[in-house]
C-alpha cells in the first residue's frame, strides 16, 4: 500500500490525529492568537473580549494572525469558553487580569432552570467567522473549540476563576442532582457550540477541560468524565482532540470520554501519556511554554526531545503543554514552528 | 517478636513514619493552626503574619489550638517558609489575599550574593517557641518545617507568588550558574531552619516544595532535587516528611531525595502512590481538603476510603491533601480525627 499523498485539504495535522503516516510532525500552539503577537495587541485596543469574540471580521483577523506569521498547521477559532454561555443570556464578563466573572452564581436547581439550551442563531456570528476563516485558510485546518462541564461550572458556581474549586467541589458532592442537571445542560450548550463550528468548516475540534486536573480520578470519573463524553460525541465525524492541565492520573478516562487525541501539559512525558491510554491514541503537546523565555538552543534542544519522545505515540501533533506566555517573543515561535517541521519523523531517519 | 507498646513520648505519628505497627492511623492537617479556627482568627487581629511568627508565646499558642481543640496526632510549628528569609536580612512581607511580596526581586548572581548564610541567633524566638511547645506537648510529637529551595527561589525570582513560575524558569534554564547557586544559598538556609527547630525538640520535619509540581520530572531531578537533598540530609536524624501538590509525575524522585515518607495530594491514589515509591515509603495524605465541605456521611465515605487505599503503604499517616481551607468548619475536623482513630489498621480487622 502506498502513502497517501497529503493534500492542501486534508492537511498534515488531521492526518497526525488520524494516526496516518506524515511527512513532518504538525504543530500549532494553544493561545497563538493572543497577547504575544503586537498585531494582537493593536487590534484588540479598546475591544473587550466578548465583543471581540461577536464580530466575525475581527474572530477572522486575530485567527489569521499567527497562521500568517508563524506558518502553523492549523488555526484555532479565536473565541472563549464561556461564549456560548453568555449567548444563552449568563450575564458574565471577562475582565482583563482576571477572566470569567460571573455576575449571579450557581448554586441551586433554580439556578441551573435559568439555563437556556443553544437556540440556532444565537451565536450566527460564529457561522459568519468560521466560514469566513475556511475561505482564507485555503486547506489550513481550522481547529474549532469549546470548554468542558465541568469547568464551565466551576465558573458558573465559583463566579470566577478559582484556585481550589471548593464551592464548585462542595456542590457535586454535597447536591449531586443540581450538579448533574448542571453539567448535562452545559454539555449540550457547548455540544451545540462545537456542532456549529463543524457545521460551517471546522475540520477538527479541541475540547478544553483547563480545571479538570483538579480531580482525582475517581471524581473525575463520577462528576465530570460522563459530561464530556457526550460533548464529544455530538462531534464524532472530525477529530476531537481533548485537554486540561495537571491531568496525568485522568489522562486514560479522557480518552475514554471519546476523544482521538489527547492533549498532555508538560508534567507528564509524551511516552507514559501514551501508556496511560493503552498505546492507542494520538497525542498533542507538550513542551512546557515557558522553555521559550530561554535562548533557541535550550530551546531547540526541548523541542527535540518533545519530537523524540512523541515517536512513541501512533501519532503525535506538536503544541506547547499550556498556552502561549504573553511575554513571549513571537519570533521565538515562528523559529520553533521552522524546527519541528525540519526534525524527522520516524528516530533515525 | 511482641508489639513494643507505644509510650507517649514516641507516638503514634512517629511510628507510622518509621513504618513500624500502630494501634490506628495517627492523622494531623496540613494548615491545621490557621484561619479554619475562630481562637486563631481572634489571636491573629491587628497582628501581622511574620510578626506573629517571631513572637514565641503567640508561637506557642496557635501551634496548639488545634492539638487542643481536634485531638491531632501532631502539631505542626506555626511559622512560614520564608520566615528564615527575611531572618538573613531578604526584605519582604505576607500580605493578605496575595502571599509572600519580595521587594527587589532576584535576577543576577550579585542579587544571590546578597544572601547571606543563617547564623546562630538570628532566629532566637524558633529555639524559645519550639521549647516552649515541647513542655507543652507533653509527648504529642512537633513537626517542624521549611520550604524546599525552588519553592524559596520561585518566591524570590518571581516577586511574590507566580501561576507559572515562567521568570523562575526562565532564570533556571538561561543561567544555570546562578540558579544552582542562589538555590545551594537556599538550600542551607532551610536546612539551618530545620536544623534549629530538631535542636530545640521537634521530633520530625515536614519540607515543603509547594510549587515543585510545576517541573517535569527532568527539569525536577535537574533543577531542584539535589538542592531539596541537601536539605533533608541535614535532618536525617528525625523521620523527614516531603511535600508538595500536583507532584504525580516526580514523587519518585522527590521520595528518592531523602525522605522517611512522601506526602501526598488528593489528585494520586495512595496505591498508585505507593507503586511509584517503589513500596518502600510510608506515605501522608490525601483526602481532597474540599471534602470536608460536604456533609459528614460523605467525609466519612471518601476518608474510610483513603483508611483502605493507605493499608497498600508500609505506613500511612492521615492528612488531608494539601492545606485546610479556611471555610472548613472546625468540628468537621475533629469529628474526622475522631473517625480516623477509630478506624481499623489492617482491612477486615
Amino acid at each position: 500500500m502506498t502513502t497517501d499523498p497529503v493534500s492542501t485539504n486534508d492537511g498534515v495535522l488531521l492526518r497526525a490525529c488520524r494516526g496516518e503516516s506524515v511527512p513532518y510532525v504538525p504543530v500549532w500552539f494553544m493561545r497563538q492568537a493572543g497577547r504575544s503577537l503586537p498585531e494582537y495587541r493593536a487590534i484588540r485596543e479598546g475591544v473587550a473580549m466578548l465583543d471581540a469574540c461577536t464580530r466575525p471580521e475581527l474572530v477572522v483577523e486575530i485567527t489569521m494572525q499567527p497562521v500568517r506569521r508563524h506558518g502553523v498547521d492549523a488555526a484555532i477559532l479565536f473565541s472563549d469558553i464561556v461564549l456560548p454561555l453568555k449567548a444563552v443570556g449568563v450575564e458574565l464578563d471577562i475582565v482583563p487580569g482576571t477572566g470569567p466573572v460571573v455576575a449571579k452564581p450557581f448554586a441551586t436547581m433554580s439556578d441551573v432552570e435559568r439555563l437556556r439550551p443553544l437556540a440556532p442563531d444565537d451565536m450566527a456570528y460564529i457561522t459568519d467567522a468560521v466560514r469566513g476563516l475556511v475561505g482564507e485558510l485555503s486547506g489550513t485546518p481550522l481547529i474549532g473549540f469549546a470548554g468542558a462541564p465541568f469547568t464551565l461550572a466551576s465558573y458558573l458556581v465559583e463566579g470566577g476563576p478559582s484556585r481550589d474549586h471548593a464551592k464548585t467541589k462542595a456542590l457535586m458532592r454535597s447536591e449531586p442532582a443540581v450538579w448533574h442537571a448542571l453539567c448535562e445542560r452545559l454539555a449540550a450548550i457547548s455540544a451545540g457550540f462545537l456542532r456549529l463550528q463543524v457545521d460551517a468548516g471546522a475540520s477538527a475540534v479541541q475540547l478544553f477541560d483547563s480545571w479538570a486536573g483538579a480531580l482525582s480520578a475517581a471524581d473525575y470519573g463520577t462528576y465530570a468524565q460522563p459530561h464530556s463524553a457526550r460533548v464529544l460525541s455530538a462531534v464524532d465525524d472530525v477529530p476531537r482532540i481533548h485537554f486540561g492541565v495537571g491531568t496525568g492520573e485522568i489522562l486514560p478516562l479522557m480518552g475514554a470520554a471519546g476523544a482521538d487525541v489527547v492533549g498532555v501539559d508538560w508534567r507528564v512525558s509524551l511516552p507514559a501519556a501514551v501508556a496511560r491510554l493503552g498505546g492507542r491514541l494520538p497525542v498533542q503537546g507538550n513542551l512546557d511554554p515557558t522553555v521559550l523565555l530561554a535562548p533557541t538552543e535550550v530551546v531547540e534542544a526541548e523541542a527535540a526531545s518533545v519530537i523524540a519522545a512523541g515517536r512513541s505515540a501512533p501519532g503525535h501533533v506538536f503544541n506547547l503543554g499550556h498556552g502561549v506566555l504573553p511575554s513571549t517573543d513571537p519570533d521565538a515561535l515562528t523559529r520553533l514552528v521552522d524546527f519541528v517541521h525540519t526534525q524527522p519523523v520516524e528516530s533515525g531517519a
